[in-house]
């Protein structure tokens, strides 16, 4: 794998994510050298994925080359390799390219989707966590419109225009408002051939409200927004079944839908060959002290949402959200750099800014600490914060214009069925 | 396939090239239906395709959907589907979504990639006439890239990044300069694991000069421009086969790449169902006469590149570029509603408004009837006729930020491997 020797110290980060970018931003031109893998040549922005899924967004704006993050940091390296397995005792991590040693080793790796070990489920509903995956969802939807225009019958083209979310955590729900403006502000203009009320979006929740994680405040106001975007949303809901077509779930609720998006749950994506009993249940995290170590050993670290560091305040661990990726990503680099001159690490600290989720133009819902509120100001909060946490200069322009673009003329322009979605 | 019936004569157009959209807008909103098919969702536009392979732009910035290009035109339909055959007897064209009736059938197919027969070279070198072909090109070269920088050897290194294009007309010289720019200016920044003196673009030309349809004036500046770039151009030169790594030629040139990128031809692509003589060798293109009309039939057109229309100035028929397709496609719309108001046609005459290519940041050659001329302003002269040929007032503006970022920072910024191409 050719990376040139040197007497540095060498930390392996295996995943580009938030965690992993972070770690890497916060080691540039130090005393280490440091090696970035991933399985694709970019970084995701994770949270405007449903955009890129619903039209609103192409990949570029939202994706960005590692290689361009690493560009300044003269001791940092790229591979685009898939981790096979790690080897402890040897220091090594197996990848799809060859043998990479290491002297300190990061896992970064996220999640990925829990299907709850349904098979049919897994087999036949889209899930959304890369950007390939949205694209086919993209595709799935506007193949579905072209179908519904020269359905036979309407119940065929009821099942092509019948779109079912499986999840109201802010994927799930920002996705749904979503796919709702395309019904209210697309379909009626460059469908005239379908009848927008034959389109309908309905949101599967298991618990008993809309967006679980965040105040009973945001879930009502998302509620009702979502309820006024048209979107039909099912609490206490589980999807029993799914064989691309029927929909079947814990209730009496059944439906016909070509279109099931997968966005209930996520399990860790852990790495082979560390000892198997600290990773725990469903979660599938990596059990970490609060310096990120993985127990039992000294060299190997995880951050972000794949690390399970249990305190008082966070019994369960941290959300698996940005930022405590992200902060834990610029705190190891640091106590990487105190690690090698033999300081004290400094333990994690989470420090909660708050969550927030947007339904549709001119309404999202915000909770901080001290203040809850939704509407028009919550929903120029969330573009804020959205445009500003994007890497890149062009990208946050390039999407600040499309948003602006799309907001006057209630439109979605990156309708492009590229590589049409075969079921 | 559920196309509302009505009392206006049915015009069918099959294909939504500059040929077809410019029929369609003419027809727009006039006494006839309009029915535009096509196998993607979106109008291409061809010029720029080059500047997706190399990263240069996303394909939402070139593709434009073909419904909002007619959501305006009430008596206007659009069908996703592939065109299987032509009865003309029935009047009906038969697709993948069931017969279309017509009255008036348009045949806007244009053309696709000639491998003169060659099957090898058919299967192992990349066309680029399409969004997902130039996307394809575009995951080969970055991942080459990555490959390169693992590679053992220093030859199979060299394989990795050198890059053959076949075919030193507009697209072969557009793009040659541009992966010249990816050289010369990506990799010594974002690859500094890779020696850019080992990367290596070979265009192969089978006329005695680049750019053969041009003025030997725009041959000359085009060639010395390519120079500049470290493009090695190779005249009176035939790629005889490649397997997928070596590249033989007519002459002593042989080469190990791979990457070759097949821009040496096309060839018409018609439509079945209409009597075979009407179309002649390797070109493919069905006689029409002035008017458009395929020999033989009354209510059958062809327009575009897929149209051979032989005059006295054009004996072999007028240049497959995108002004004869915009100017019969106009002329048609204009002719089919004076035919249907029993007025008498108008011969079509092609008025050329010349030709141009650019070959890397600030150099273009611009041939027009009294001047030819290369350089700045050339280039000035082909960026600002590209951006106001663009459909849509959006896909300009992206550009034109993409164009402006792109040249500040000598920077490719979609350098994003979303589908990994597979040989």
């Amino acid at each position: 794998m050719n990376i040139p020797k040197s007497n540095l110290p060498r930390v392996v980060i295996i995943g580009g994510g938030f965690a992993g970018i972070n770690l890497a931003k916060t080691l540039a031109n130090k005393n280490l050298q440091v090696v970035l893998i991933d399985k694709h040549n970019y970084h995701t922005f994770q949270p405007l994925l449903y955009q890129v899924s619903s039209s609103g967004l192409e990949p570029d704006s939202i994706a960005y080359p590692l290689r361009k993050i690493i560009k300044k940091h003269k001791t940092s390296f790229f591979r685009l390799a898939e981790v096979e397995q790690i080897l402890p005792e040897e220091k090594q991590v197996l990848t799809s390219i060859g043998n990479i040693p290491y002297d300190y080793l990061v896992i970064a790796t996220g999640t990925k989707t829990n299907y709850f070990g349904n098979k049919s489920i897994k087999t036949n509903s889209m899930p959304m966590k890369t950007v390939p995956q949205a694209l086919n969802i993209r595709s799935l939807i506007l193949q579905n419109f072209e179908k519904a225009a020269i359905a036979d019958s309407k119940k065929e083209r009821e099942a092509f225009l019948n779109f079912v979310i499986v999840g109201a955590g802010p994927t799930g729900v920002e996705l749904a408002g979503a796919i709702a403006e395309l019904k209210n502000n697309i379909l009626p203009r460059d469908y005239r051939d379908l009848n927008p009320s034959d389109m309908h979006i309905h949101l599967l929740e298991g618990a008993d409200r809309v967006l679980p994680p965040m105040s009973l405040h945001a879930s009502k106001k998302s509620a009702k927004f979502l309820k006024a975007l048209g979107v039909k949303v099912h609490c206490n809901t589980f999807v029993k079944d799914y064989d691309g077509l029927t929909v079947t779930t814990n209730s009496d609720l059944v439906m016909q839908s070509e279109t099931l998006i997968w966005a209930a749950g996520v399990t860790g994506a852990p790495v082979g060959g560390l000892t198997a009993d600290i990773l725990q249940g469903n979660a599938n995290r990596y059990h970490v002290n609060a310096y990120n170590q993985i127990e039992g050993y000294d060299d190997i670290f995880a951050i972000g949402d794949i690390a399970l560091m249990i305190s008082n305040t966070y019994p369960k661990g941290h959300p698996q959200v940005a930022q405590p990726a992200i902060q834990q990503g610029k705190l190891l680099g640091k106590n990487l750099l105190r690690l090698i001159d033999n300081k004290p690490l400094k333990p994690f600290v989470y420090r909660d800014k708050g969550s927030m989720a947007t339904i549709g133009r001119n309404k999202a819902v915000v909770d901080l600490k001290r203040y809850k509120f939704g509407g028009f100001f919550a929903w120029f909060i969330w573009m804020f914060v959205h445009l500003m946490s994007l890497v890149g200069f062009r990208n946050r322009i390039i999407v600040l214009f499309n948003w602006t673009y799309n907001y006057i003329n209630f439109d979605k322009a990156a309708r492009l069925i590229i590589r049409p979605f075969k079921k």
